[in-house]
């Protein structure tokens, strides 16, 4: 086993602190990479604080992981030491089943593998996320970063990022369509990114007049205030498709009536029960679908990196002193933030042990 | 002006009972058409009973129309006397709105003309539906019913069959397919014979193990009984579609976690606010689609009625003479038929005047 400085979480009180891990011995198909940065996402924060009821601590957060390989197992072949890498939401899967063997292991029937709080397949032990100096994935799991991308930048698409790239792809949005993008934290603004990159017409729905000047900036063609009634009103039938990014409830309805017929509601982050209850009528006149997605498979997950290289896209981030960690998850809850915290890891390795 | 018996409620308490309407005299697109066969779906019964907040009395209800033309105005190419036709849900559409364009009338942006409580387009009169001896329909919204199938049984399918051909086709249904068929009233015994003959392995969700045997007897591969815990944690996972019927409120979520990944959950039945509410997990998690769809377009209309000719397929229907509609009424709100009551427009025509 070999130590690694970390930042963890003891308890739901605790917030994070300094902790020492210890990453595995590597299996043949291990890279060990050495972490120089990671995003900071609000499932981090639901995770420390257990808002969900399932975490296990010690905790150590983090799945926008960018790196350095270290050292390879004796069966790797597609990294070597020093290739720039990246590790998202998952480490592993059972790789047998359906949509496995479809690379889309965020979808293993048996569940994949998380970055942190998940079991190990192999040895039932509790992984660690990427708050740490260093960490030890399968092959499968990790992707490349092109030279092309800032690596501080491109840390949050490995969830921010595919969570939103993955949805457009597989529904089906293309040059032309008219995508509403709702929400514009670390997802929305990478929605809007994606959704101009493909060539659609982009218009962000904020409830701040606050914000319409930054989603212009982001890239929007448009912006709705979602609070103004009148411009909701106006935007009736317009939309072929909705990229919800919003993680708490808020009523669908008015967005569904926003779609086309044949319009496609997407969500990517509202897990809780949807209330105020979406109208059945909203879906069966119009003959629209409300749908849901899960961050990528491994396939996708490089697909979207290559992307944003070949686009000049990034994540707009702050950097972070892990030090800071704890001001900045009060940041996020606040939505203070453009758009993504990504720690650099070298503030980890600087302190003393 | 031409008289025509018909039956019609006069206010929400008062039933059906014998009325006199007029039909149009023939525009040049116009079809006259005898009426023989009229099926009786719930949504008459909302109508009558103003149950939408939206009747306009005296109310003619009746949108499974099957019957012989009598005449034909003078730019009429497709239909001669003597045809035998059917009308559905719809009798005309802006006709020049995209949806309209691609044949998708019931998605018209100006809202198609319904069959009955619609408002004419051209003289601003209130359309009066199935349930009288004549019915004067523009030929855009007349299909042809072919000779291989029987009369009677035909009519359910401008509604019932409709309803649920259309969405198994335009969701991508196919043959090896696992497709769940929530409810099996007149629309739910359609979507059996449907999604069998498209070559799907169908099971049957049914509340109540008496409707095994019946669900056998329709062409269920399979039958779940819904409220035994164990059945349906069993089917968890297993389905690429439902189709759901049921009209009433229901809990979907044991539903959506019966699908498998990428999975579709279709309504055809429930137009009110979903409660208890869908989880947002249960679409992300899986990726899977809450979908909607609303009867079809005249194309498709034509379409399912060839279907069912090349595949020998017809609705199970029972002959209602028409003085017998209220007590119908009675039983259809019970689920008291087996699957669809039809009146037979000669008990009609043999009324007294």
């Amino acid at each position: 086993m070999t130590p690694a400085k970390a930042y963890g979480a003891q308890s739901d009180q605790s917030g994070l602190a300094p902790l020492n891990i210890e990453r595995r011995e590597l299996r043949p198909d291990d890279v060990a990479i050495q972490i120089d940065y990671c995003g900071v996402c609000h499932t981090d924060i639901h995770f420390v604080q257990n808002d969900w009821g399932m975490t296990q601590y010690p905790l150590v957060p983090g799945h926008e992981i960018v790196g350095r390989v270290s050292a390879v197992g004796d069966q790797v072949t597609g990294f070597r030491p020093g290739d720039v890498v990246g590790v998202g939401c998952m480490v592993d899967a059972c790789r047998e089943c359906e949509p496995c063997q479809h690379g889309l292991e965020q979808y293993c029937l048996e569940g994949p593998t998380l970055t942190y709080n998940g079991q190990d397949r192999r040895d039932g032990s509790i992984t660690f996320g990427g708050y740490s100096e260093s960490v030890v994935v399968s092959d499968r799991f990790v992707v490349r970063v092109p030279e092309a991308l800032d690596p501080a930048a491109a840390a949050p698409l490995l969830c921010a990022g595919i969570t939103t790239y993955s949805p457009l792809r597989h529904y089906g949005v293309q040059a032309g369509h008219k995508v509403g993008v709702i929400g514009m934290g670390g997802l929305g603004h990478m929605g809007i990114k994606f959704a101009r990159a493909i060539g659609a017409e982009v218009t962000v729905f904020t409830r701040s007049e606050a914000k319409v000047s930054e989603a212009r900036a982001q890239g929007a063609h448009h912006v709705v205030v979602s609070s103004d009634e009148e411009q909701m009103q106006a935007a009736a039938g317009y939309f072929d498709y909705m990229l919800d990014t919003v993680p708490v409830q808020h009523d669908l309805n008015p967005y569904l009536s926003a779609l086309k017929y044949d319009g496609t509601h997407i969500l990517v982050g509202l897990i809780e029960p949807i209330e105020p209850p979406v109208h059945g009528g909203s879906l069966i006149f119009g003959r629209r679908v409300l749908a849901g997605s899960l961050i990528g498979g491994m396939p996708e997950t490089q697909e979207v990196l290559d992307f944003c290289a070949d686009h000049d896209i990034a994540c707009d981030v702050e950097m972070l002193d892990i030090r800071n960690i704890n001001e900045a998850y009060e940041r996020v809850k606040k939505g203070d933030v453009k758009y993504r915290f990504v720690i650099d890891m070298e503030t980890l390795r600087n302190t003393a042990d």
